[in-house]
């Protein structure tokens, strides 16, 4: 881990560069850090004037005459060099450089920042920037930043920490969570990321004391092992992660790319990174502060079960209790879509409650209408009823104008205050025009308060996922798992040059690691492949097997459903002589190694399974519903590489297979379990085939009544085995 | 169309069960109109007091002297009847009943209502309620309602009408409305709907000089009809229409069944109603509201095209103008998801910025950079240049905190303020933070302003859609498409009783109304069949054919794939004699009419083409992808029957049709026309089957090269033609 303590706990700082002017880059520093109560040592380094902004200047780094925690840097690109050896000499131990016109502009700009961040890493020095907006910590008022946003106001002190790669993204939502008064630990920019990435600063931020919730933007990884070991590192403290990561899309991927030169990559490759360690993600600004606000203020559900969707993923049986039954509607809508159950009112409560108002609905959502502004008591004690009967996760309410209401509001107090003294109370979300001077006053009382009212529905489906996520921190599962190591002797027969298998090894391969697959053999002659037929039963499939030709269909090299003798020796006539003709790109002839002779397997559905390797993230393994039609929804889902049987479980969920397999139009249930341990086996084959693998592709697995079956692998190789993660 | 306005321009207002204290329910109208300034005559009623609120109370109507054009009534259920008659004999033109324990109490209740109905249709009175909460003429003061709302304040007086079945709803969105400074012109909650539903108010609205944009909540609607007219109303008159209907899931729809005794029915099917319509849907509150506001102060785009998604659906290339990278990726995913273009800066412009700031991005997003700080006229002239160029419909800009900056402000204000009055300009959508001041001043010039930049994105997105309407008022298909008379001599030869076609009647049936069938002819005996197959070519199918036997797989009822005379021959024997066993319900022996001999159709493909009958709305035409799999993702699209050429072509492609007719897989391109024609011809059969028909499947649509082609269809048939929509 990168230790962040000088740049963000730093006894001293020295601004080098630091201008007379206090509107200028290097003069906002030093104006921020006075005025707004910086505790700790201010150097300002300019060559020319002996004060600047009432403080003694130096005319270099040198004449400090001690190492200094933090130096911000200033000054132009071409100067950016001779600086950083001033910095080591010095014995800084953390820089921010604001100075654009590194990587992000191209040409020159490239080299000249590798020598930066070459500079800093033989210094020791924690390099931040370049091109970025700097840093903050709110709590010790250090302001290494050139934006004058906190000069306008600053947000509370809290226990959210920000960090974003972009530093406009970033002023901009210092400015929202001031708007919010969601209170901030700390605020990091990384722009080009030369040294520190967005990922050391979450897994600083994990292991802060002053943190307990992560707020980070990302436009694009270059070091997924970096980000996955952060985000392990968040999940094994307990703190949720909030992330947007932007460029989702084409036209959004390329700006990103030009942008801060990142890469964007593959949303979906992203969202399986985020699922297996229980990242909230956030689409809107609104959305980014409002799981801000929910995880650092929101009191986790009295009980909650986990769901099939991921092992953080986690639900909460959710009263509604509502003053208007369309808004309840709208609430219950949003509850079902998020898979929040919605028990009923239980008896007591129920009876209760019919006997004060005959109209109300007890089911729930619970509907006291509009009688509440008759009998604001009876819609409170439904409240309180509901929160202590035990029967409920979570209470969502909707209050309409009613919080403002003067004869309301004491009754709503005196409600509110007493189950905030009872320790078996489920927790409160509230929806409605709420005052701030009492919204103020309800969360102290552990409610949340929201306008919309589906987000209070959202805000319960939100916490139960991160008390499931707090509650595996023990788990193994939640460090991620450990890569199994190469097994070299897996590949102990293949030429190091072969850049694919045969179908016959990969099938073999995936037979070794326990993997069903279609009962075959090899045959290399006709009468062979007759002999295998025959103890196989017909029909048969006879595949070419070479090395060489992976598109086995395009040279005829695939006959299916064989049913005699006869059609099998045809069939191995017809490849041999369609390989006899063909040439490898350097011009060789193509190695006949025979053919693959297996039994047709007979189902009812086809499924897709498969492994590639990401530039980024590594090995990332995919599963769908197979077959010409659905190829068109491209409904597949992804996850990293090796699969714990239950992110397996969770991906033939995801991918709609698990209901394929779950006695769809009156075939036979296949066992779900069995077929998660197949996708588990192939992402671990994939694991253990190390840096040699390229791809595994097994399409289609054949949905039977005895669980799925290989009946077609494909098996490509790197040449090289050094480079790539 | 009913007439409202007694209800909302009354000239006089009576209050039955006025009550001296102006907090009750027969207080409050009397209070709010006294105090928020109506000018009509107010007569309270109460049969002891001689006096209500300072004003001279009537003992009965009849004492009044003058027929009142509007009657509030608060008094209790069982006096209804009475008062109902009271208000006959008056001449009253219009009534609100508030009380509640009418339908939604069930009971006695239900009955009880009919009675006012009834009773209200008798005397020619508009009647709104019972339970509801009542209505308002925010421009003339009228508040009849008991709802104390208002009494906080009102929204500004505006051109948007709102109207809800909820009055819980209706009194939230009244402040949510004022809070937001959204202009209304009227407010309608419906309650029971006993006389006015939701559609009644929408219908009227279209009409009202005062109202320009429609805002509905709805949980759901016992009319079809009448809700299709008034949609059709609004869509002639141009104004938009923005709904909110909730019950969209199981849960949601059980609990706005109970509430309001409401039927929420299918969602596809109220989707197909709005997308008929291009009704603007809201999922949540803020969302209701936003669309709300763009729809009645934004300015259309300055060009539009329209997009294959349906009729109304239409899109503009727009300019996303931004200080922040990070959030102009986020903006262009959001412009991609909406299927917005984003074509490049015009050259010149480009020129000019790349002249100014080097490391600007004049790709589209254009990203002036952190530079506009230094330089804010770059950033203005960037947003003028795009604005003028004429390249785009559209320009949507991020300011982040740019407008509140003392140094960048008057910048701004003289660039807009150029620009508004630039008759050719695009539009500009602002995003960022904006004081409240300012963003008037904005608002004035006619930009919209948002917190969220994406919401920016998507007002553009909605005002295209909202122009493409507008344009198409004058077109016929705007009224919606005249329902076809029913032609009874397609059913000529079928008996009344028939529940169904024989399959061979279903298919002379599709082959008349132009579908491509499979050739295909009736066989009465084996050596019929073995003819026919001879003379279409084998392989060949054989379906038993009985108006009696809907489901003939289960009967041994389909032989495909028969390559000789022999297997003709062996499947009639077979059909035959599996037929002699049956019995119909009533006991009577199935009658065989022959088989069916058909071509085996070759494709690659399947398509699956429905329609049936909506309770609420009528016959709705139902397209997707067929076979196994896709059937788990039931990725189906919906539209109201018959379907022009347009309406099926959107159809084709949300069920992703149209990728599966695109060249798939390296198969042959297939006329997306045709298959559009063949969905509107059968919707076209449909209408054309009237009243007998129940639901038509054609499944499935083999997808070949020649086009789609039919290759099963059963029509199932009504006995009664009387009765349901």
């Amino acid at each position: 881990m990168v230790d962040l303590n000088s740049l963000l706990y730093p006894r001293s700082i020295a601004v080098i560069g630091a201008s007379t002017q206090p509107d200028k880059v290097g003069g906002m520093p030093i104006r921020l850090l006075r005025e707004l109560g910086y505790a700790g040592r201010i150097y300002p380094v300019n060559a020319s004037a002996p004060e600047v902004q009432g403080l003694r200047a130096y005319g270099s780094l040198s004449d400090i005459g001690e190492p200094v925690d933090l130096a911000i840097v200033a000054v132009p690109a071409s100067a950016s060099q001779d600086v950083m050896a001033q910095l080591a000499g010095n014995g800084t131990r953390a820089a921010v450089v604001f100075t654009s016109g590194f990587a992000e502009a191209g040409g020159a700009g490239v080299p000249m920042q590798e020598r930066l961040a070459r500079s800093a890493q033989q210094a020791g020095i924690t390099l931040l920037g370049p091109n970025c907006l700097g840093a903050m910590n709110l709590r010790e008022r250090v302001f290494a930043t050139f934006s004058p946003i906190a000069l306008s106001g600053t947000p509370p002190v809290g226990e959210v920490g920000l960090v974003s790669q972009s530093g406009a993204f970033g002023a901009y939502a210092f400015a929202l969570a001031r708007e919010a008064g969601l209170g901030l630990s700390h605020w990091v920019t990384t722009g080009n990321e030369a040294g520190l990435q967005v990922a050391d600063v979450i897994e600083w931020l994990a292991h802060d004391p002053n943190t307990r919730v992560i707020l980070a933007y990302i436009e694009g990884c270059r070091d997924g092992t970096r980000l996955r070991r952060a985000l392990a590192a968040a999940r094994a403290a307990g703190k949720p992660v909030v992330v947007t990561k932007v460029g989702t899309t084409e036209a959004g991927a390329r700006s990103a790319q030009s942008h801060t030169a990142s890469l964007a990559g593959e949303d979906a490759v992203y969202q399986a990174v985020f699922d297996a360690y229980g990242v909230h993600r956030a689409h809107t600004l609104e959305e980014f502060f409002r799981l801000g606000y929910v995880l650092s203020r929101g009191r986790r559900p009295a009980s909650w079960q986990r769901t099939s969707a991921g092992e953080a993923s986690a639900v909460t049986p959710l009263a509604i209790v509502t003053v208007s039954g369309g808004v309840g509607i709208m609430m219950a809508d949003r509850a079902e879509e998020l898979g929040l159950p919605l028990p009923p009112m239980p008896d007591a409560a129920a009876e209760a409650l019919r006997t004060a108002i005959p109209f109300a609905s007890t089911a729930n959502p619970i509907d006291v209408t509009g009688q509440i502004v008759a009998q604001p008591r009876v819609f409170m004690d439904a409240i309180a009823n509901v929160a202590r009967s035990g029967a409920y996760g979570s209470v969502a309410v909707f209050l309409a104008g009613g919080a403002n209401a003067p004869r309301f509001w004491p009754e709503l107090q005196q409600t509110i205050g007493a189950l905030s003294e009872a320790p078996d109370a489920a927790p409160l979300m509230v929806s409605g025009l709420v005052d701030d001077d009492k919204r103020a006053w309800l969360e102290a009382r552990g409610c949340l308060v929201f306008r919309e009212p589906g987000h209070a529905v959202e805000a319960v489906a939100t916490l139960a996922r991160a008390a499931a996520l707090e509650d595996a921190r023990g788990d193994d599962a939640a460090e991620g798992h450990a890569q199994p190591t190469a097994q070299d002797d897996l590949l102990r027969d293949i030429p190091p040059a072969a850049t694919a298998l045969s179908e016959y090894e990969a099938m073999r391969l995936l037979a070794e690691a326990g993997v069903p697959v279609a009962p075959h053999d090899l045959a290399r002659d006709a009468d062979e492949a007759v002999r295998i037929a025959e103890r196989l039963g017909y029909p048969v499939v006879v595949k070419l097997c070479s090395r060489e030709i992976l598109h086995k269909s395009d040279v005829g090299g695939v006959a299916l459903n064989l049913a005699n003798a006869q059609a099998v020796r045809d069939a191995f006539g017809r490849m041999a002589q369609a390989v006899a003709g063909l040439r490898t790109d350097s011009g060789a002839p193509v190695a006949f190694e025979g053919v693959l002779v297996a039994r047709m397997v007979r189902g009812w559905g086809e499924v897709m399974v498969g492994v590639r390797r990401d530039p980024v993230f590594g090995l990332v393994a995919l599963a769908g519903i197979g077959g010409t039609a659905v190829e068109i929804f491209r409904q597949t889902a992804c996850g990293l590489a090796p699969l714990s049987r239950e992110q397996a479980h969770a991906m033939l969920h995801a991918s709609r297979v698990a209901a394929l397999c779950e006695g769809h139009r009156g075939h036979p249930q296949v066992d779900l379990n069995a077929a998660a341990q197949v996708l588990a086996s192939v992402s671990q084959l994939a694991a253990e085939l190390g840096d040699r693998l390229d791809t595994i592709e097994i399409n289609p697995f054949i949905v039977t009544a005895q669980g799925l079956v290989a009946a077609d692998a494909v098996v490509t190789l790197r040449e090289d085995s050094h480079g790539a993660p």
